[in-house]
């Protein structure tokens, strides 16, 4: 299959983990009801983006309710869905973890954020996520009905070497749940999707939480749909709400065939491993 | 010295050396007279960027008639000068070669382009740059009294490891002549400079030819200065100019220390050497 219909659920997170659940749930059958083919959710979709909440909010596999919930979406709605992402118990640590689930509902992936976001950016935003969390150790890149899939979270798009490897394991379409804030998110956030897309020809999708004023942590929206020449093809505004995006996965080839950069890599002067 | 007044000619390419020197010395004069400390000029600046053009216009190190030129207005004007590109014959090649002097018309080191552009682009553009030229076997990262500087030349601004390379031999900018073209000007220069920005957290300073609609390749123009947060500090419009950036390299370190995107690199999961 190359052709394959995408929806991004922007959905606007509470601190009432079963309102977010079924705000999931409503927004996943719509996206199915419309035809989409995979589901893609927000980073701590189910969960405020706040260090003292996740272990509030962490749950285990494979019994925690979010886990089990989606499971069920995914099998009853006949979506692939890349759950976004939830705070993961596992030992005595927790995770920014992201579930992959086939259109039959099995897990078939996760993701663990590698790279941590501890920053002290211009205008007094602090955000220590190693004070709370553990950092995942994996590259994840799991196969789909459209071929590889990369999954990154947030901060992990940030570095190029990621991005790169995945598209080395053979990703053709990066998924990154992620909830920039209102100062990365203007800087950075679409030239950021937009050049990985470009760099390594091939599709990025953007899940960001809707964005509310209110929140301890302000999420930026604009989830985002890039194809790999760099066009959007599909762009949320900063509420709750879904976007919806048609990608034919030659078009990965394609560009690839025309600009054929990764053949022309120069794996004498720098490699990559 | 962490502050630099830096200068970008975007200059008018025509088919006759004489006159694209000519051009250039007023334009490097005239960055001078308005306190110029840095100039930057764009590639291929003093021939068409056209194959069957290059043998012409080629000359040898160090006895070239651009590159003299160039030394003369180095020490004249007192400018550290990165001498956009010039088609360079070096034994039975000929390569895109970026001269770097610094103010005292020395030459500090130079740069043969690595990635040669040969692509189809979408809409008829073909360039074959490989049926022309050689491809140059080095990273280019000079000193200059601000900190070292790495030089890449235009198709080479595509490959993210190259950029991370250079940073990582010390490079706190980054210089890039480049004549991305009407097709893939409008798709991708601000992004990709941005984002080369960005992700190295360097000032990033593109050098583009002005726009000659009656050429038989088309500049896009748009010459940039980034700053290492990726704000546009100047840019060019399409026509004939000199762009201004004062530029100061303390902010590679203030964004550093906010942002740590560098020291936040997972080793242990992806290498680059």
């Amino acid at each position: 299959m190359t052709k394959c219909q995408i929806a991004v659920c922007q959905v606007k997170v509470t601190d009432d983990k079963e309102k977010n659940l079924l705000k999931t749930r409503e927004m996943i059958r719509e996206a199915a009801e419309n035809g989409a083919e995979m589901v893609v959710l927000p980073e701590m979709f189910n969960c405020p983006y706040e260090g003292r909440q996740f272990p509030r909010f962490a749950e285990e596999y494979p019994d925690g309710v979010t886990i089990k919930t989606l499971a069920l979406l995914a099998k009853e709605n006949q979506v692939f869905l890349v759950g976004g992402s939830i705070p993961e118990k596992a030992g005595d640590k927790i995770y920014n973890t992201s579930y992959i689930f086939d259109q039959h509902g099995q897990v078939i992936g996760f993701h663990r954020k590698v790279h941590l976001f501890d920053v002290d950016l211009p205008g007094g935003l602090r955000f220590y996520e190693s004070e709370a969390l553990g950092a995942g150790d994996s590259i994840t890149v799991v196969d789909s009905p459209w071929g590889k899939i990369g999954v990154a979270i947030c901060y992990d798009v940030r570095f190029p070497e990621l991005a790169r490897r995945m598209v080395d394991l053979g990703a053709r379409m990066i998924i990154v749940p992620g909830a920039f804030n209102l100062t990365t998110g203007p800087a950075h956030w679409h030239s950021l999707l937009k050049i990985r897309a470009v760099d390594n020809q091939v599709f990025v999708i953007g899940a960001s939480p809707a964005r509310d004023e209110t929140a301890g942590y302000v999420a930026y929206g604009h989830s985002l749909i890039v194809d790999p020449w760099g066009d959007i093809l599909g762009e949320a505004g900063v509420g709750e709400e879904i976007i919806y995006g048609r990608i034919d996965l030659s078009k990965v080839d394609t560009v690839r065939e025309q600009l054929p950069l990764l053949r022309h890599r120069r794996h004498d002067l720098y490699q990559l491993k």
